[in-house]
């Protein structure tokens, strides 16, 4: 066998391991009786070191390195050559005692990050919090950076990002937000979507839903959970779940236009080249992307629920029969500050992550003590959000990232709204009567432009180049900002 | 580390990669959309290779004969150095090309056999069935065996066990088994069975049942599939499966008994000695004894029924309302021969047992090629149940096992009723008011005897030395046919 043939069978394996873990844990999150959660854990860390073994393993090295000199390389080698380089490097950058005990502290941090939380008591997760922050400052020493230590986590997530450009972007985000937040006073009626809907009715809409949606139910499913995932274990074989609330039937409906639409993008990726680079999404940006489109795009398009909406009137006739489509549609679109970053609006999302963008960039370089977060975070949620949390639950202790380790993480949120705006933009020049089709239900145009233009290439473009080559222009902020100005200038008549 | 800990963390790692192997079958049977199978059967061979390496890594064999080498060892380690040994002899003797060539015929053979069961055309599957059976003796030979090949395939599910013994044993059974049979004949009404009963309702009545038995359920789950099964992750995560049928309601509670009495088992192992023989269940024979025992001992005595039974009545009054507990108890005594195994009575269920076993041996030893095998069963079956089969559907191409090279493993079935009957003995002395407790509801103290007689001792004792530890006899069928005597003689006043 060539060297390239011996990096896609390691390769595959590695892939299949991961696979493992996945099924690991959607069982966790779905099914596992609670007391299987302690002996999980010891699997998924054995799978975990099992794949670092075989990601760092003198044989697959070797062969990286007779790649890396071959001068006769395909460009789809090449792809393949330059992202496994890549993740070698990340791979072989951090000691394995260093993973090692970043696995321990985090995972002890989770357990009292979770305590701390229901008791509204930071002091007692504090010192966690502090050695994690430690760590992390090692972890970007570790992964090498340029400017600032922040690059080095946020390339991890978004390969090409760097904190220049985030400030860049976040900085204009929140001048016209700011702005456009400040004319959107006179809120729509909304108090009919919080109305007690049976959970067998919100399911069986929800069911209805994916029906309607463009997907093969023979390699999907639907289930439960805390809180709503996606995971495509591989092309054939990809599970979403939702959450449904008592009190919020829309909730359920968003969660599963969301997850679906990370779920096309992995059933959009090319079966052959599974295992391999050519077959693995780009970014977590990209991924959140491609969520954000069908929940925001698609999902809060006045189109989609021409013609979707009676199907929910029939299905909730008690609370929705004396209301318009114009009243729901308004309804879905109310724009409030509130405290919790996953029930947020459109419009006031990207401030919850450039708070905490902010905060994390401070405590990664000193400019902040983990003592002084509690206060910062009020500080910051006043000047961004223009208001203030009364807990630490729903302030810096509302979030399981940090207790994760995972600092540089958040921004990819934002970023993902703003590549669907981005990608959108070709999408609308392509199909002038897009929200004609959509009104009368067709939905898999949309499925297959997307897997043309961004699904099938797995990793061969950055997500620089992929924003470049659906566009013709760089990624920025600007079709983002713009379609939330022009639809909430609409819906809010100002 | 001294040589027994670094075994027993070895011992442990390949115990948890088991683990999630059941898991990943667990999914595939309950849960996974159906494209996932071919990746899913990928990632199976790639654990089942990992496990193979571990279990005869030279690091594995190093410590082992160290361990082998030394003479202060505790009782428990000298369990676990035996087991090990008699693991590693099975798991060294196999060569992995031999492995290899086993699985892909295998494999292949499971998908003709699926085919031609279909389509009732035994033609399209013998050539498979040739090549396994070829395979089968050369894995006796590699096995090894004293006497008889066989021999070396039941010892693999039975240790201990012999071809001398189960001919002696299957003799005995048989001769008592026909002249019962013969009086068996004033059938009592059973046909308030068969009427349909919503699938909901039976879904309810399962659960109802699982929540009467003495089962913590925050460790269990219970879900569908085609055929039942239960599976033991470890003893904090047991999952077990029932099927329901339209129109034959005990069915699911059959099943749910059965697998119950398996999982019981896995839930009674020590957890400390998780991923050591210690805790391990003994024998495919011993786990059969613990689904049967509930399925049959207390599943279909009297008492169990007289608790139960105003249960069932509620939740099926059309059928039941007018039908006593006696004429139900009767009903699900039913003796009658047919020709799927898996539907037989408790009577004629060790008949279709040994019609394979006496099969099987002819095909190993040459007595009887693939071609003549429709015919071989047709005669069989017509000796052994007094019936002959139409198609070879019902006959030789009624079960999966062949496809999947298992011959040995049918006699298990047959020795879990023995050592039901063979443990219920003692059981009886220990609780003479057994019945009494039973129709009270009290199920906790059976399973408690089972943990106490059986469940804790792992693999500590062989199934030989467990039977007489017991009851103080050795193994025999005497109290198996003395059971079904005096009970369906009953049923059937003779």
């Amino acid at each position: 066998m060539k060297p390239f043939e011996n990096l896609v069978t390691l390769s595959k394996e590695i892939a299949r391991l991961s696979s493992m873990s996945s099924l690991l844990h959607w069982d966790q999150e779905t099914y596992m009786p609670p007391k299987g959660i302690e002996e999980r854990g010891l699997q998924l860390a054995l799978l975990a070191e099992m794949i670092h073994k075989r990601q760092t393993s003198p044989t697959y090295q070797k062969f990286l390195k007779i790649l890396t000199r071959s001068k006769k390389l395909t460009l789809n080698e090449k792809v393949c050559l330059r992202e496994w380089n890549r993740d070698l490097e990340k791979n072989t950058l951090l000691p394995t005692s260093f993973v090692k005990e970043f696995s321990k502290v985090t995972s002890q941090a989770i357990h009292a990050w979770s305590r701390a939380k229901k008791e509204d008591d930071f002091a007692t997760f504090s010192p966690y919090l502090k050695k994690i922050i430690a760590l992390v400052r090692q972890k970007a020493k570790y992964l090498k950076y340029k400017n600032h230590p922040y690059d080095a986590l946020i390339d991890f997530h978004e390969p090409g990002m760097t904190t220049e450009k985030l400030d860049e972007i976040f900085s204009a985000i929140n001048i016209s937000l700011q702005a456009l937040l400040k004319t959107l006073k006179n809120h729509p009626e909304d108090s009919f979507l919080y109305q007690p809907m049976p959970l067998p009715r919100q399911q069986e809409l929800g069911h209805l839903l994916i029906d309607l949606l463009p997907i093969d139910k023979s390699l999907f499913r639907l289930d439960e959970s805390a809180h709503p995932f996606s995971l495509g274990l591989h092309p054939q074989d990809i599970r979403i779940t939702t959450r449904i609330l008592p009190n919020s039937f829309t909730s359920n409906l968003f969660a599963i236009l969301h997850e679906c639409g990370h779920a096309f993008y992995e059933m959009g990726l090319v079966q052959k080249y599974y295992g391999t680079p050519l077959g693995e999404t780009l970014s977590l940006g990209i991924h959140e992307s491609q969520s954000r489109w069908w929940e925001t795009k698609i999902g809060k398009s006045k189109a989609f629920w021409q013609f979707f909406y009676p199907y929910v009137q029939k299905a909730f006739p008690e609370a929705l029969r004396n209301i318009s489509l114009d009243a729901f549609y308004a309804a879905i679109h109310v724009v409030k500050p509130s405290h919790i970053r996953i029930e947020a609006d459109e419009v006031t999302y990207s401030l919850h992550i450039m708070l905490r963008y902010e905060l994390e960039k401070d405590l990664l370089t000193r400019k902040l003590d983990v003592e002084e977060l509690p206060d910062a975070w009020r500080e910051k949620s006043r000047t961004l959000l223009g208001i203030t949390p009364s807990t630490d639950r729903e302030g810096c202790l509302q979030d399981i990232h940090w207790s994760m380790g995972e600092l540089g993480y958040f921004p990819t949120y934002v970023l993902g709204n703003l590549y669907a705006s981005h990608f959108f933009c070709r999408f609308e020049k392509d199909f002038p009567q897009w929200e004609h089709k959509i009104a009368n239900g067709d939905l898999s145009f949309i499925r297959s432009w997307l897997q043309r233009h961004i699904h099938k290439w797995g990793k061969k473009y950055s997500p620089e180049e992929l924003a470049k080559k659906v566009t013709g222009k760089p990624l920025s902020e600007a079709a983002y900002v713009l379609y939330l100005q022009e639809k909430y200038s609409k819906v809010y008549h100002v």
